[in-house]
């Protein structure tokens, strides 16, 4: 048997369609964000694409002002109660080809095809008594009507113990994989809002391990339940570490929190996730128009610097066709990124209301990277020189990456950073 | 306006058919209940004859080993997402005649019609997106996808803030009262599981002031939220204190504690709930067969007493053609049901592991009812008769009215009572 | 045996040291208060005089800036473990004379003397292991150490089940009675925060039973927990239903739904406490100047209004001998203080964010009162009067009583009341 | 400055007085199990002797029937309100020596000496206003008399914020560095059921790093708080995860979740504890006689093997004087003792109500750890091979450290293990 961890050996890079396009992309704009991806950010490891929620509901977005997610309406599903791409959104899925075709377009230019599932089965499924492949039993027979998500209508979840639960998660599994699919986000379920959710993690592993194809399962929305750490280490690839993160101050700052909490826990195919990357254009699915990320720059260059030292998996969310130059830029620091693929052993060393400081080492050259977070106003950080000592770093000079530039501290106590910003060392 | 207060003066007292029949109960069984009522309790104040829970479902009770409500399944409905009587349970109601030829049968026999409801309009009706009568809304607009009860499948919770919701419990109510019934309980509202359920109560009582008829307004599951007391006591007439009560001595022990806490709380039209009456032969639509009720007589005395001196409503679990003569000499006893019609103040006066006193006074001569409970072994039961005269109590002898048998209890100290049993003394 | 609802037949009224002195009230700031109340309030009703927290510790005040309380400090104390008046405070305590010179004085005006307790025994006492009178045992054996006040630091909560328990607790309510005390508030029990409140609180009562001496029996701090309504209406005389009660408008207004809790509760001997009544010159025990009460003349007519048709215990927070007219009206009107000595059956019959309606009936006269208030900006409020007439007032014209004007509600739906004001009419 | 991980680079193994001996262990008691400890385990790797709570008491144990901790009790302390070891118990403490000539008793015979301490300040100095080392201030001004310890009455927890608290801090591990200290169990801590807890632990590993001593810093009870996860490994050596643990199966089980919890958390200097080892002669201060352990045979191993690859610290809780030779020699296995020095990467990779799986790594030599752990019946336990080949272990054969026989399994499914009982293979 496969092994899992195996799938992302480092944390996956990709974009996903969420936080532009809410619940309305459609398959032109899927492919414009994959040929953009292929012609300028491959090169620099970014690999995944993901359509997100609802790629299967006729009329998302119609009834913004009532509803994110149009209860009781409309989707596209088969004989097998498995929901298909909704083929005003999706044209190429016309004719029973289902997602294969765009999986197709993706895989052409060397990239990766990943999509969004809810947890359980569709409501429409389960009034309908829809069959199950490879059951005598129907829909109705495995959902259950007190097992709902809180904040989307489209599913019930399902009785772990049902004859023929597993097997309809082998059957949506089995259809992915013809498909083509290589990365699976599923919702509803890290969390573990529903007892059953711990069980259904479970079902789901065992479904892709059927499928034959290595298909990275990721778990939403946080925040993940770390005493289920085990859990997730042994049945996912990456499990969110928060509520839906978006561009604000107040977010980011319980994030060094939550990557404290969860730093022990990262390594080969298992990645606490910091969530998508909200830089650039963002939003015009939730107003209409969407926005500039809010974030100053600095504030970017903390969020990315954290999410790297501490290795998180990354899924921009910006509409990649808009992609301004600064933003292109923090997305192509061969540097940065390169602590995704190359370092290890991450730490938090300190942290106050005012300053966060981590560690960690490269492990295909003896060197180590030290980061400098300024919480507060700009100003000159303190560096506490015994616990970088204690990790391991006895040099005291380096380059600060984002920059490029060389930065010698010996005999300093304390290291300049802007407001709300962040340094990020390479010390040799 | 009318005052809801006058439509129940004293505690309801009747049948219902939830304890014996569970889901399954048919028009004729009901019918057999009713004519047995009319001839053999009637003139002891029994009036009401309540229809539980799913009469509007089709092949109730056919899957009982999977489950008690059958999940996604076919009800009766009008076009206007208004339940009506299942035909194959109730074949009065074929021609669109509803509850009208039960209730008329009722009320032919002097009788009074209730029927039990769920908070909210059936899921069936939200994902058919049938009309609302009186309004331009859809059941599917109304609706709330993740307002559901916990334990039945039927319905969804009703956004109270959504156009066409109070039109909806309007449009039900006006036909119970075409139907003529007397008595509504609805579920699923009690405890306020849902934040809706504030706000539905309201509309529900709204509703009935809309509807013409004085209908007796009955809210379940408990335990009731004591911290809202004063919400019932202003838009219901009973609302059950405890969860579903049943024939065990550890669910009847709680029942002091209940009637404890809620005993400032009863008045004319406002009357804490303590649940039917498990007495008799009951619970064949739960185990196919039925059993003898649990407690022993003592036990069921016991309960009588403290539902009577607490003025709970009363309402039968048993199946009444099969009632046996000592349950039957418990629901005839007149001078113990007589403190439902014509006693008031009732407190609890005393209560430790061993043993509770309540006392409270006869409104239509002056003379006052002392209530003595064994929680232990037989035994001589202290009674404390500081509190007892404190209450008002001077005279220390008087009748037991079960036995109908004189107590001189003049310099004694205590009284013998049966294990887990009462004494239920009149004094003069 | 006495009756202790007899204590109290109607809400105690009177004046409290703490509002104004917080721990630092004298024997003679005390006897200038029961001098002005004697002369001025004593005809309104005014009876009680009583001295609040820490009347047995040194040097209470000196250290504000660092503790309300000063921990591990000198208190004063007798063999038997009892606290005794701080001879810095009450010099005519001097002698082992205690409290009885200064009752003395209080009862020689006509007033009331009353006292303010903290639950348990010294911890002074336990680490000195001194004597309890009527046990061999001493204040080690029965203090214990794992039960101490959240947020003060003089005493152990006792081990009910202690030998020496119930004699400790006989033991101080014999000195007050010998003092002449005729009421105790006993502090930091109300509210359960510890296990053994509950069963102290019957302590409490049997050392007053014992004591011979009618000491009516007060509750702090609130909140109260409404399911443990039975316990306090069975031993105590008061209890509090909030926190420290202070002059804010958003203290002030959640006062409407704790009177709602409560409103089924009140009755002879039985009184839900809104705690003092802060009016006039407050707090210079806090800040080391006081300040003027912080409400508007409007909202302090609202709290008046509120306590009195509610029928809470009254306990003026006001230093009396700095009363200006205005306070003065206020606590002086025979017409609203009317209410607490003969009315009745209280109601809530309408609340939501903007008004609040109460009725009431009166005792001595087949009258009726209705108060109005408005939670918002100044404007008409609606009065709903189906629920005016289903309490039984039929009558549309009154008296105001707060301006004393006849007030003609005939044909009218609503009645003008200032921003955060109230109206309190007699209905005939 | 020094490093505190490496003050323990290996899990602790040793000895500690309380589950024999309770509060009342005596000098002469704990130099016959150091005596014990030097001529037969020291050569196994146990080094530390613990000396439990209350060595500074007196009185111990004398009133058992009542009081595990005497409340208000007579304590040894210095003039700088330090606690002394009590000379009934401590004779060599005479003349001012403390802890000293026992320290240097276990030294002499190359062991290391550990003491138990209470978080916080003696109440009894707290009362007596006694001096603090190095600060103006007095014990009644740092300790804070509503942060106490739940379950014992001897301190007052400290104000981290007030002056002088960590001079307190400094002066109580300056003088155990004196004595000679190497090790420190605070109690009342490592659960942090005091707000000031967290604070507490920085500021007892500041004044360690102050001694001068590298003091291995255990923290008790437990369960730790994981979301702390990171605050223990930067200031403590070892933390419990478990409250205290005994000699039954129900307390066994458990474990198993509390080390999948914890499993990522262990590293050099970094240690979650599963308390100490409940073997042998056991409870002499619990009951005054003393039991074997209630474990069977199989369960020690089980608890041993547990322990060993989840790299807890090792603390004997038998009376070494009294080891019977199956119990010594579940001590004395070289190999399976070995883990605790040179394995590293455990994990458990399976876990379900019948068994539990665990791997680890060899650091010293290729080699691969497997244990297999049966929580049912007797019988055949499946080993999931996949998930052991995912570890990294492809052998299939072995030795089982516990018999010293091979192991083949080449082919097979399962292997047998006893009721509760552990196999621990060593695989090549």
């Amino acid at each position: 048997m496969k092994d899992k961890n195996k799938f992302a050996v480092t944390p996956p890079m990709g974009w996903n369609s969420y936080d532009y396009y809410d619940t309305s992309v459609t398959e032109e704009q899927v492919k414009a964000n994959v040929a953009y991806m292929a012609e300028n950010l491959k090169e620099y490891g970014w690999e995944y694409v993901v359509v997100d929620i609802e790629w299967y509901s006729y009329d998302t977005g119609s009834q913004r002002e009532k509803y994110q997610y149009i209860p009781f309406w409309k989707v596209e599903m088969d004989e097998y109660s498995r929901l298909l791409p909704c083929e005003q959104k999706f044209p190429s899925a016309k004719g029973g080809r289902g997602g294969q075709p765009l999986a197709d377009y993706v895989h052409d230019l060397g990239l990766k095809f990943g999509i969004h599932i809810m947890r359980g089965i569709p409501r429409n499924a389960a009034h309908a008594h829809t069959a199950i492949l490879g059951s005598k039993m129907r829909a109705n027979d495995i959902a259950d009507p007190s097992n709902i998500c809180q904040w989307n209508p489209d599913m019930y979840g399902i009785r772990p113990e049902a004859e023929g639960a597993q097997e309809y998660y082998d059957s949506i599994f089995a259809l992915y994989a013809e498909w083509g699919v290589d990365f699976v986000k599923c919702d509803d379920i890290c969390r573990m809002d529903m007892p059953s959710a711990k069980k259904e993690i479970e079902m789901l592993h065992e479904a892709i391990m059927k499928s034959g194809r290595e298909i990275v399962l990721s778990l939403s929305p946080g925040p993940a339940l770390v005493e289920e750490a085990w859990h997730y280490e042994t049945y996912a690839n990456m499990w969110r570490i928060t509520d839906d993160f978006w561009d604000k101050w107040e977010l980011l700052l319980p994030m060094f929190y939550r990557c404290e909490l969860w730093q022990d826990h990262v390594r080969e195919g298992c990645f606490p996730d910091c969530d998508m990357l909200t830089l650039g254009r963002l939003g015009k699915g939730f107003d209409g128009k969407g926005w500039e990320c809010n974030f100053t720059k600095e504030e970017q260059k903390t969020m990315m610097t954290l999410w790297c030292i501490f290795r998180s998996p990354m899924m921009i969310g910006a509409e990649l066709t808009l992609l301004d130059d600064f933003t292109k830029s923090l997305l192509t620091n061969r540097e940065v990124l390169g602590l995704l693929k190359h370092s290890e052993g991450a730490r938090q060393i300190y942290r106050d209301e005012k300053r966060v400081i981590w560690c960690s080492r490269d492990t295909s050259e003896e060197k180590y990277y030290l980061a400098v977070f300024n919480l507060s106003k700009a100003g000159e950080v303190e560096i506490p020189w015994e616990r970088v000592e204690n990790y391991g770093i006895v040099e005291r000079k380096g380059v600060e990456l984002w920059s490029g530039e060389s930065v010698e501290l010996d005999g300093k106590e304390s290291i300049f950073v802007p407001e709300h910003g962040a340094k990020l060392l390479k010390m040799y």
